[in-house]
């Protein structure tokens, strides 16, 4: 372990903050249009960290979006059609030296993105959200967690290695997106159709957070998902519900009978076959989530903060969330939405349906089951469409992968607990790219916590988490490069 | 009868036409606040024309807009918060002689309204909505049905009268309105707080339509309504279905399975006690009604458009839009509702339900069942909120009454057909308060056809039902007034 790099980190800590604040100084938000030249500021800044680094290769790569495909990362808003794509960031250094026997090192690919969400609504905020401002510990600012604050862990893990031993123990390649609050297209349709210069055996990503503050934590399970619309159609234009209510048909009334239809009050999904072939958690992964620090009433009143939670009762909530499939509906457009009242029976109406899926359920296979059940209860005088919006495969890692155990050890030994595993409820498609395009597991190492206030006013970075982080990914190289 | 009022309207009838024009051309849309002086225009204007008649008392009478009342007439747009209002026009002539038995001769008062709805989409009519265009017998114009061609019907009956006979056979009041198309809040808080100055023994109300072409018609009944909203909420903020997908109450699915609870497939309303004490329609009613050309294969296919027709099959389409309670839904806000996919569970959503009420059925009464049992069927984890936005009450009058009969008489005079009497599945509210407040029955008898493309680009008025209209106005007066 090159305990010089975790010196010179040491040494450099508070440089690293200074930097990291240069970075989220540039409004670097990818959906607003006044700020595209913001962007490529934030790209052309961290390629000329990477330069100074050491890093090889380190160049823009240009993106393009071809058509509008909606929100690739389903936390963020749906991008703007037209709009052509903000750069890539690539960055390489592939001299590692073999080991004694002669086996070459492997390769790590790097990911974060350096582009940030609207800081809507400001005045919310207590400092303004592009001048970071540092109390009780922690940095706050628009995107201090989501994600430059992690994106500044790797260049500095990187830069403290590079310096303190002239050398990585282990091939590097980073690229870094500057879409993904965006739907991430451009990356996607990069690593589709270029994934030959990604070449790695193994992809980290720090994007996410930990379980509870001090819980070294990593994720191995992704669910996917399907994001859908149905479209009901009853009248051939809109009617005036005084003249013909009681004789046309209605769809949001049908969209209710529909919906009503597919998801029991129970959290039942009740399309046919939807269940089928679902691989369980192992008793060992329930057992360590029984172990987590989770207090539903806590979650109840401070998360959620509804009235009771719902959905299956016989598993417990972080099943519910992490390992069982679910629908959602998001938003009904149609008819009249203003205040006060209009008597329409619109002609169309709409749901936009989502169903989060876990191991064992194919994106395709269950809008093929969800498509046909909708039609067929379809009542009488409405016709429905059914289309797909985006989808996501699940994804679940094994923990016994020599990678997950190398970002385990890593972890454990800068946090001095054991690191726990979880699943997120959340898609992250990147990863998904990286399994099929790549062929290669993901590390999902991430910082925050769950308080940061991602996508919200007063966004943080604890800066005890960012000194921790990069030391952990220090550490990871190095246990990964055998050191 | 004044045959001389008749000869007179027939002899001036082009001139009555181009006068019809002139209001055609002032465009007075009410919503628009880009033509609140067109409206005022065309007030001033119908105010001349009453003075020029030989009308008395002619005055304009200001309204204001104290609070938003949402859409009265539920056929328009609702209005705009704070916008004062148009004003009301007023002119009376009460010197009508007594009977030769002493007895007074009864007032009727005269209702119709100036304001016109917008005239969008532009590019869809053939003659610009603003510049009157006669083709094949019909008068192109936005405002040509509603109601500018119907109120010039009365304005020249009763001139007819007074200039061919110096004297009208009953008395008159006029009430004309500017605020039809945007709520009649005005006329409402008018007859509520002064109904005394519009003291009559039955109104007149010109602003509907004939079953079918050439078949004199007056509608007797009108359904009533309520119109609500049911907000439902869940958890405390907007949340990411990825996270909390199958933990959190979702408020879409909630209202999905609230109306899909309230409405069954087979129109039967679910609610308990929602049908108490309805009155059917009499024997001889629902006889005359199967007497009327109605063709359901060509109102599915050419007015409704949809696969089929919904609702309670036991019941004929007439009966279900006429005599038979309904529930519709016409929008659902809340949520994500653009383009694309976002994966929020919003805190909230919001149903806008209606119910049609038929005599028998009271708004207060339903509107407590319907809350009570919402509130009984909600989902775990949800809390609801319903609220009325507005209500109206159903109407029913007799065909017994003397000037329904007078009415009935007059059409079949001109039209030489037997009238028919219809219901009428909308509600106008004006027709309520006139009951409500004034205590007078009001005679519906409208000179539209169902084709003439009310709100709709290319609006126009029948030439022949304008004279026919003047004509029946004048002997339906001479009627009443026992000549």
């Amino acid at each position: 372990m090159s305990e010089a790099a975790i010196a010179y980190a040491q040494k450099n800590g508070q440089r690293f903050v200074e930097e990291l604040k240069e970075l989220l100084r540039i409004p670097s938000v990818s959906t607003a249009p006044e700020h595209v030249g913001d962007v490529r500021r934030a790209a052309e800044w961290a390629a000329e960290k990477l330069r100074a680094a050491g890093m090889e290769n380190v160049r823009l790569i240009e993106t393009g979006t071809k058509k509008q495909i909606p929100s690739g990362d389903d936390n963020k808003k749906s991008k703007d059609a037209g709009r052509s794509g903000h750069p890539l960031v690539y960055a390489d250094w592939l001299h590692a030296e073999p080991s004694a026997d002669g086996k070459p090192k492997p390769t790590v690919l790097c990911y974060a993105h350096y582009d940030v969400q609207p800081p809507d609504p400001l005045d919310e905020w207590k400092s303004p959200p592009f001048e970071p401002a540092e109390r009780n510990g922690n940095l706050y600012a628009r995107g201090a967690v989501d994600d430059k604050g992690q994106l500044m862990i790797h260049l500095k893990a990187i830069e403290s290695l590079m310096k303190a031993d002239g050398k990585l123990p282990v091939n590097v390649r980073v690229i870094l997106e500057g879409e993904e609050e965006v739907g991430g297209e451009g990356i996607a349709t990069y690593v589709r159709e270029h994934g030959e210069t990604l070449k790695a055996d193994a992809a980290l990503v720090s994007d996410s957070e930990m379980f509870a503050p001090e819980l070294p934590t990593l994720c191995v399970g992704l669910r996917g998902m399907i994001y859908t619309e149905i479209e009901a159609r009853g009248a051939a234009q809109d009617l005036h519900s005084g003249m013909y209510g009681g004789a046309a048909p209605n769809p949001f009334v049908a969209l209710a009978q529909i919906i009503a239809q597919m998801k029991r009050e129970d959290g039942h999904i009740a399309i046919p076959g939807f269940y089928d072939g679902i691989e369980e958690p192992t008793k060992e992964e329930l057992e360590s989530w029984r172990a987590l620090p989770f207090d539903e009433d806590e979650y109840l009143k401070h998360e959620v903060g509804s009235t009771e939670l719902t959905g299956e009762k016989m598993f417990s909530v972080l099943e519910r969330t992490w390992s069982r499939p679910t629908m959602d509906v998001h938003g009904m457009p149609g008819g009249f939405t203003g205040a006060g009242a209009k008597t329409v029976i619109p002609a169309k109406a709409v749901a936009k349906v989502s169903f989060r899926l876990v191991p064992g359920m194919k994106p395709a296979d269950i809008f093929a089951k969800y498509k046909a059940f909708v039609e067929e209860i379809c009542p009488k005088g409405i016709t429905v469409d059914v289309r797909m919006i985006h989808f996501g495969d699940p994804i679940v890692m094994s923990s016994d992968n020599e990678f997950i155990r190398a970002a385990k050890q890593a972890m454990a030994e800068v946090f001095k607990k054991d690191t726990v595993f979880i699943r997120s409820g959340g898609s992250i498609p990147i990863v998904g790219d990286f399994v099929r395009e790549l062929g290669i597991p993901t590390v999902l190492m991430g910082f925050g916590l769950p308080d940061d206030n991602l996508h919200a006013p007063n966004e943080k970075f604890n800066l005890s988490n960012f000194h921790r982080g990069i030391e952990s990914v220090v550490r990871f190289l190095g246990i990964v490069g055998g050191e």
